[in-house]
């Protein structure tokens, strides 16, 4: 009997899309490069419908045609090596997935090469981590809508369930799948450091317990912010070091590696100028804190301020810190949207916002209750120029300003720096500038480098001779 | 008699790049692909040594060998087609030198492909506009030594002069030139982001005139703010409108626009893990300035805060601003001095930081006395880490930091945005916390992503399971 899918690259991530294609009904076929990992997931199998295959040809040959391959190996060049590997045993009319964290224009390339050749291709943005790969992750797929529909009974499956919706929905063209993964995982950069920073109030500014602050996260999680990132920081903060007694998280070293999506994010919106500046300071909050040898000789040499600190009302500060995060999370997640938003246009995706809310429900890492009001809010108005606008957020960020600029400036007052919720403030500020200080820009620009200038009364681009 | 230079590309940088040279006893021989801008600056001539060609051999062979030519086209493409047409026509031992905005990678590839063919090519930032290119631009060289001496007599001529020294100095290999010009500009954006919102503060929250603001800025130019920019923001404010009778700045659009350097110097830095948030945010300023007509919606939705105002001290408050300003500047030019010094190191291209700070204080956009105090301060330690932590700046910044919080918090309280003035607190804030949050995220991604963790303790790296 033939498989009906095969799995090649047989990491966490793959053995556990393998595990859980077939624990819903699949008969997956499963091949690695070298031999190790193919054999690790062998001793995992419990009688699963999962068949190891040590030939590629073999491997290829089991599978029932048209067939359909999930490609999971690491982005890069090792997907171009498995694809050319590939290529020599598939048939018209089959069909490729690759289900790793590639760069969207990678994707677009391959996708183009593939087409000519007849070749199906998807580029499928997964998130979820391994448990999520092994229980139900978040699915993104982007390639053509008909080769889609040949997969989605699959993918539909294997996704995360939220209300009885799965977490994949058809997201777009060529690389647009990839694409909303790579900024899911820019906003998550910068959910993670919002938590961070109404962390470091509640220790530094309150004086709290960590303790006393995972139960403040606790409370937080019953409430509007009940977010998987919120629960795990709970946890994390209750962990009890083994070695040395110590809260687990007062022995962790304070440099946040990256990978390369959050980068990419950046990146892309810069290129296409689109104002992404909480998730960018996100990335370069965790850029400042690989200085750490920097960072410390620094403390000793520049001063902070020397005003003395008031002790803070706790009950009313922690609300304050709440409104703060709640508000630099829509902030966050605004921009993360006018990406989509101005990314669907300049390449005509026609992307679904509504549906990638939803999907993000369930699976990934950003999961959270949260994305039900940004999905609703997309399918009030399906043209939303931004989320801050809303009636739902308007309404909200209008009661919640008051704890975002009070942390600010406490912070500012204190020396502690709060980059993201800062950053927040100043787009939430700036957005609603109608009448803004860029015509000096304008102005300086025409006068050094003669770039010229529009009016605000008169149609046309002038110049002006600004020494005469 | 042999010309001793050619310049290829007679725009208005181009035209006024020969001038200059002839005016410095070189003979040029000038050339453009289409006629009508080489009869343009024949017209322009009142006897300097300038020889117009019509034909691209004629104008190669007109030259004194070992041949030089600046390129002075247009960047992308244009640099590529013009090699390709000049490289049948040259020998072994030519030189072409690219005077336009390329790209650092491109200026690479240009001179690696050069070098294989014995052609030498240098890669040259010029900076000044217009002006300086007729009058002494700054100009920053990159490509082999050996090469650059050979153009060195008529760069250093040719260049601004500060205190008898020439703002031209040799920067380092391949697209090092080209990559100390892009960061310029970036460090220009947020110096010109920074003035405006040091503008925004005396306009709104001082409720001073415009011609009251332009009197502060001439009073400013005498102190340690010297400097081209805000020179030409207090001629800027006075003035007016020929058309109105209005303040000209009151007439002109509120929509920045950019090239691409500065979007690339934001780029490379995000690239290669070097934090730039003040160079970042002017970026981002002008791109939600370019969303005008959705400000203009969104101020009639979003709300501000409610607090009532005070009136400030105008005397103190100017002097707030000033600190504010100053101390902005140190906290981007730090940036952008970092990205040199990060990216010097990436590539071994041993810039010499003292000598860029040096260059820029003539003939470019940026110039001001303020770039002699920098220059002194990797004088002192050419390896410093950064700016803000020689001793000049560390007690400079001891005092203004007062000014920039009060700003910045002032802003925050009435619902003004100053992108760059609170991106530049919080790195200031952030560059010397020794130990910050990040311990957090490294456990947040320890716990959903199995990313693993350094300790402050114990040496290696570490695993938690957290749920355990």
């Amino acid at each position: 009997m033939l498989n009906t899918i095969g799995v090649y690259g047989l990491g966490v991530m793959g053995s556990n899309i393998a595990l859980n294609m077939a624990s819903k009904g699949e008969r997956v076929a499963v091949y690695n490069y070298t031999r190790d990992l193919t054999d690790k997931l062998v001793q995992r199998l419990e009688g699963q419908t999962i068949t190891p295959y040590y030939d590629l040809e073999a491997f290829v040959q089991s599978l029932a045609k048209p067939r359909k391959i999930f490609i999971m190996v690491t982005a890069g060049k090792a997907i171009d090596s498995v694809i050319h590997s590939l290529l020599p045993l598939l048939e018209e009319g089959d069909l490729l997935m690759d289900g790793g964290n590639s760069h969207y224009k990678d994707t677009e390339r391959r996708y183009d090469e593939l087409k000519a050749k007849g070749i199906g291709y998807l580029g499928i943005g997964i998130s979820g981590g391994e448990i999520g790969a092994l229980t139900g992750p978040s699915i993104m797929p982007g390639g053509d809508p008909d080769v889609y529909e040949r997969v989605a009974p699959i993918l539909t499956k294997i996704a995360a369930q939220v209300e009885g919706d799965p977490c994949c929905v058809y997201i777009g063209p060529k690389g647009a799948g990839h694409f909303v993964k790579m900024v899911h995982n820019g906003i998550e950069y910068a959910d993670m450091q919002l938590i961070a920073e109404a962390y470091t109030f509640l220790r530094i500014k309150l004086g709290l317990s960590v303790d006393e602050i995972a139960d403040i996260f606790d409370e937080w999680n019953q409430g509007e912010l009940k977010s998987y990132l919120i629960e795990i920081t709970a946890e994390i903060l209750r962990k009890r070091d083994d070695i040395t007694g110590l809260p687990l998280i007062d022995v962790i070293l304070d440099k946040a590696g990256q990978k390369g999506t959050g980068k990419w994010t950046s990146i892309q919106a810069i290129d296409n100028g689109i104002p992404t500046s909480i998730i960018t300071e996100a990335l370069f909050a965790r850029y400042i804190s690989s200085l750490k040898e920097e960072r410390m000789a620094a403390e000793t040499i520049l001063a902070g301020p020397d005003e003395a600190q008031q002790s803070l009302d706790k009950q009313a500060w922690v609300e304050y810190v709440r409104q703060a995060l709640y508000m630099g999370k829509v902030c966050a997640y605004a921009q993360g949207f006018t990406q989509y938003k101005m990314t669907s246009e300049l390449y005509d995706w026609k992307l679904p916002l509504k549906d990638i809310a939803l999907i993000f429900r369930g699976g990934c890492i950003i999961r959270a209750n949260f994305l039900n009001v940004i999905s609703e809010a997309y399918q009030e108005q399906p043209n939303l120029a931004n989320l801050l606008i809303s009636p739902y957020f308007a309404e909200k960020v209008k009661v919640y300003q008051t704890g975002l600029r009070k942390v600010v400036c406490e912070g500012i007052q204190s020396g502690i720096s709060f980059p993201c919720l800062s950053a927040s403030l100043t787009y939430y500020d700036s957005y609603r500038t109608g009448t803004s200080n860029a015509n000096l820009l304008q102005a300086q620009r025409d006068y050094f480098g003669a770039h010229t200038y529009e009016r605000n009364d008169l149609e046309g681009v002038f110049h002006t001779n600004w020494q005469a």
